[in-house]
């Protein structure tokens, strides 16, 4: 059975075809997130810090750490900043000290910068994954030492030097190449994670066949776990969540093992706060003095202020129970006791339905 | 391309391997439940009528129309209403015509008295589903002939005289008998929609598991369509929403081309309204003069007072698109639209959300 075993400081996470499915919390990475790479620039690492104590509070067993900031400012002062590889290795040290003096949970050292990776893999306590290598020979020939000089798993994503391919046959080839290459370095099969790349079901009505085939024949031929960064499939889309509610399940089905997503619900931003504020008193309603955002949010229905575990957490938990990876349901049962699971806030129903007469 | 077509009047609903799932709507069933029962006692058929409006509303396109009532007032006069071989062929055919008159979909015939089934095939416009046949020996030379007969596809249950096998094997076994029994009676494999028997989670891990591979089977090896009880996958669950929502998604993945459910969310009942309003005014919060109910409902998050699609219908919605049979994701899109649809309802965030980095 494959098991591919991640480790922080004294917490073991495994990915497996028989254990619960490993989410892989994706916030981390200021990679199109101005804001946060900012913050980074100043030395702020408190949203980083949020981030992961919030991704883990919702159900993360390993958080991913990209470093792929760019900083805007210091590099109008100094162009060596224009550089990520003169950028990143010292952020993802920083990245992943801050990351584990908050939580104790595998990390995941995701860039694609050698020094980052390298940096990452020497900060990190315990076991962590390194994402990524691909199929590129430059890729290959500078990540799989690595791999083997930290004798850490890998996410490997299904691209080579031609690019992603549209056709799944070619994707499990580079796939195929990667692993045994990966045994050419003495880097067994249950160390490589197979991301075999999600397209947008919006752009292309065969996605989600595509991934539930090639998961299958991952699993079944190369006997590797997978993952996929998941919320990629809904891409373009109205209701999101619903699409990548669905999706997590039937992946889980195919053979799926693993993903790289967000655990947590947005909390309640301002602007919606305040929309639905304004539609409250328009209806002639009194608020009593004093109720703060958090209690008005309670009684209108409309979430929460503070972050909790989303949807997708309770079809993956859901998902895990129906592959009989929750034995008696005993996380099922304790996760819809929760006050604020994401089961209880949807207004989920209890019992008395009548099964089929 | 196994394809099952069942019609109404005017309307065709076809199940089949490249069609969107077939929602068959069970509400339609007195089987333990005493209200409807003691209303068709007195000849009362408005909450069929309305039950047959709201799941056509919600998204069945096939009605399963059960007629196993207890009649037991008339019982306590008449000794003959403690027999269903008296009292079910009356009322089959009158709740297909009822039925008939509200919505004109393809219904499926539902009893286990002979009579019944005969009565409901003969009131049936169109070619109706019949449910069911079992592998029980009288239950084949009952049934079979009538499926002949009437010229109409037939659900065709994993049990036979032994009972219901905990083993998939076997229930296979017993379906692959029913394929070929009626084969003798020249019905075509792709006139039996097998129920592979969906046995609850809580009860047996391998649950999910064992439907999931028979589904396959049955797909692979005898090219039939499938279908099942579903809720019965969460019975004695809490938030059996929650498990019933992946369940269908991962039903489907692995083939699975219908199912006999409720499509429809419950409305928001007095119990939970009048919860709500205590705990409403108990906050201090004053009300405007004479807000009704389903504004107030509304206004508070509570759901609606009026029926509306369940969060399944969602989930199927979103599998459809994911397993290639809603092009272009066209009619996602259109259900995501609907200002009360179950998407919205549940405060579904839109785009935005970056892919994977």
């Amino acid at each position: 059975m494959t098991r591919t075993v991640v480790e922080s400081k004294t917490k073991t996470a495994i990915i497996g075809f028989d254990q619960p499915f490993c989410v892989i919390g994706e916030r981390i990475n200021p990679t199109g997130r101005k804001i946060l790479s900012e913050e980074l620039e100043r030395g702020d690492f408190s949203r980083v810090e949020a981030d992961a104590v919030a991704q883990v509070m919702a159900g993360a067993t390993v958080l991913d750490v990209n470093s792929g900031a760019v900083f805007s400012n210091k590099m109008a002062e100094d162009p060596r900043y224009a550089d990520n590889n003169f950028v990143e290795p010292t952020l993802m040290k920083e990245l992943v000290e801050r990351v584990q003096a908050k939580v104790d949970v595998p990390l995941c050292i995701d860039s694609s910068v050698p020094g980052a990776l390298e940096n990452g893999l020497a900060a990190a306590e315990g076991r962590p994954l390194l994402n990524s290598v691909t199929g590129e020979e430059d890729r290959l020939e500078l990540v799989l030492p690595l791999v083997k000089k930290y004798n850490v798993p890998v996410v490997a994503i299904s691209n080579d030097d031609t690019g992603i391919s549209e056709d799944p046959d070619v994707r499990f080839a580079v796939a195929k190449k990667i692993v045994e290459r990966a045994a050419d370095f003495g880097i067994p099969a249950h160390d490589i994670v197979v991301d075999p790349l999600v397209m947008p079901i919006g752009a292309m009505g065969t996605a989600g066949l595509q991934v539930f085939t090639l998961v299958r024949r991952l699993r079944e031929e190369l006997g590797v776990n997978t993952t996929c960064g998941a919320s990629n499939i809904s891409f373009g889309l109205p209701n999101r969540h619903g699409i990548n509610n669905a999706f997590l399940p039937m992946a889980m089905t195919a053979g799926m093992t693993s993903a790289i997503m967000n655990p947590v619900a947005l909390p309640v931003g301002p602007k919606k706060l305040a929309a639905k504020k304004e539609e409250v008193l328009a209806s002639g309603i009194v608020l009593p003095e004093g109720m703060d955002d958090e209690a008005f949010c309670q009684m209108f229905g409309l979430g929460s202020t503070k972050p909790k575990a989303g949807k997708e957490m309770e079809a993956i938990r859901a998902a895990n129970f129906l592959t009989n990876n929750d034995p008696h349901g005993g996380e099922w049962i304790a996760f819809n006791k929760v006050g604020d699971s994401a089961g209880r806030a949807a207004g989920g129903r209890r019992g008395g339905r009548r099964g089929r007469g």
